[in-house]
């Protein structure tokens, strides 16, 4: 237990240390991998709402249901628990009081605007009526951007487990089978290979005209000759995900097709070749659209080239023309660069670089 | 198209009809299952914000990303579209532009707290900054808590599929086979039984003193003989999903166990037997802790006793003590009375309801 509550300790520091930096009085956190990423406790994002506030000087303070308490009271740091029953008439006040031992909170407390909900919002406002809660996206992203060498193994091994299950998955590819039949058949090889059973993300399995939607959702549609195949599919291992895209022809596609797939396939080396430390992280996505602007598809790439990965299957750093972020070692995201013809068809192919 | 789209232009007529009632000037709602519910487009919930407004008089007016316009612009009904680009520092922008068509969106505008984030909250408070974004959950909950016949059906295969895995499933229950390998196995089967990719869940598999805990998660401990084990698992079909739990022992457990779970069952009976149309919610929970407690093990039944399931694992209405909420023809929910003792295991029996 000591031993696995190192990283969460050191990271609580890191946090409150800029948490201070900035002038906040606190920041808080909601269920979900933030939380699980300061302090190893997993929450899904239910109805009920679970917070932990980080004040500099005060233990890590939680609101939580009653019935998970216990193994929030096991963690190997400070926690001060406020636990709350099943009638939600009661939670204001648990919140209420969790905000008077935290001294009222005053000032400005630190939110991520992305995974906190209006729901947690309301009941801190009231809880907390002279705080100013603060979008802050950047400061806990700012931990979690770079990945210690614990993270990215577990990170290799579930790029690891995609690739073994590819390879057994690509058998059932044929002539004929639905798309929701290969992505049922492609999710059942990720367990098989080693994923934990939540998977990354439900497969993408698109064929023919559906490969033109980036973000398909697996359909009805049987594979038929010609197709473009676009499988965009994941693992998770410990937490971590990886993210991956391989494109395939069923038979003979459109003469196009060819050369469409070797443009992405350059595309998406040069995004890979200015991924380098110091770089700006948007110099990934000009260079990948600039592959794809030179061969006349710039119209047919409107997505950006990439996405951080790590705990989430999108995190930051984005990887789009603005974004001025500097690259640094330790940080690792997707190259996916893609062209997208409506009616026809696509072609994606995603890297997970580091 | 046009046969498909009739529940939802019926289900957009009766939400914009309450709008009106309870005089709202509309409603905002974000990615997820409220819009699919509303609209049949399905948007996970990401870091790029995607909201519908729902203003009576107007078409449904979207905010959403550039490469998602397509198909949105293909819905059966009328769409106002306002898309954005890769560049976050735009979308304010084009928030602003979508209130304004709104005519201003002055006045109060419904939100649901348990979906909406702060993320789409500040871009809206931004773009109308004279409305009042209020809290009414209750709005889309009263219109998604009566399940008509389709929906009914659906969950009625989800609950088909789920038993078959659990069947499919049972041999690989042995002795020294850990938690986290029957998670992936019962999934498999799921997968294998017809459940979509993304499955309702990750199924709970909990053994010896971890059955104690009602939400755990697989660990790496391995059957033993005694343990008691507690199998949570569903499965998703067409949107919709099965949420159901069975508790066995592996091999002789502690003496008190089987009566444990005799009065388990009593509970869940005595629970599924006051869930009749026109009781209170509250009396399916009081009736099955009745039955607990009067067997001395209140003190071991700290959850409520249901919830309600749909297109979510968990939804309206909630089974607790308090909820005057009267049930009526067409809600489903689970049943799912347990007791746990810490560091000695539990025993939980859920049924799904309708």
């Amino acid at each position: 237990m000591a031993e696995s509550s190192l990283p969460h300790l050191a990271r609580q520091e890191q946090f409150r240390a800029s948490i201070q930096h900035i002038g906040l009085a606190g920041f808080v956190i909601n269920a979900g991998n933030n939380l699980e990423y300061m302090t190893g406790l997993r929450f899904d994002l239910m109805e009920r709402p679970v917070v932990a506030f980080f004040v500099p000087g005060a233990p890590v303070t939680l609101v939580l249901p009653e019935f998970e308490a216990a193994r929030a009271s096991a963690c190997a740091f400070p926690v001060r628990l406020f636990a709350y029953g099943e009638d939600p008439s009661t939670w204001g006040g648990v919140f209420a009081a969790a905000a008077q031992a935290l001294g009222g909170l005053r000032g400005r407390l630190g939110v991520e605007a992305r995974t906190l909900r209006v729901l947690e919002l309301r009941y801190l406002e009231q809880a907390a009526p002279d705080t100013v809660f603060e979008t802050q996206d950047g400061l806990l992203s700012a931990l979690r951007v770079i990945k210690d060498s614990g993270e990215i193994e577990k990170m290799q091994r579930a790029v690891d487990i995609a690739e073994q299950a590819l390879l057994a998955f690509l058998p059932a590819v044929k002539i004929g089978v639905s798309e929701s039949d290969l992505a049922a058949e492609l999710t059942l090889q990720l367990l098989r290979a080693g994923s934990s059973p939540g998977v990354a993300f439900p497969p993408i399995v698109a064929s023919g005209p559906n490969s033109a939607n980036p973000h398909a959702t697996p359909t009805a549609r049987s594979l038929q000759a010609g197709d473009m195949l676009v499988v965009d599919w994941g693992a998770a291992y410990q937490g971590y995900i990886s993210d991956l895209t391989r494109t395939f022809a069923v038979g003979e596609p459109e003469a196009e097709f060819p050369q469409i797939a070797q443009v992405v396939a350059q595309a998406n080396q040069a995004g890979c070749a200015a991924a380098v430390p110091g770089a700006p992280a948007g110099g990934v996505d000009v260079a990948a659209r600039a592959v794809i602007a030179g061969a006349g598809y710039g119209q047919y790439f409107l997505t950006r080239t990439g996405h951080g990965i790590g705990m989430d299957v999108h995190e930051d750093p984005y990887m789009f023309a603005q974004n001025a972020t500097l690259l640094m070692p330790g940080m690792t995201f997707t190259v996916e660069p893609g062209i997208y013809i409506p009616g026809r068809g696509g072609v994606r192919i995603e890297d997970n670089v580091v």
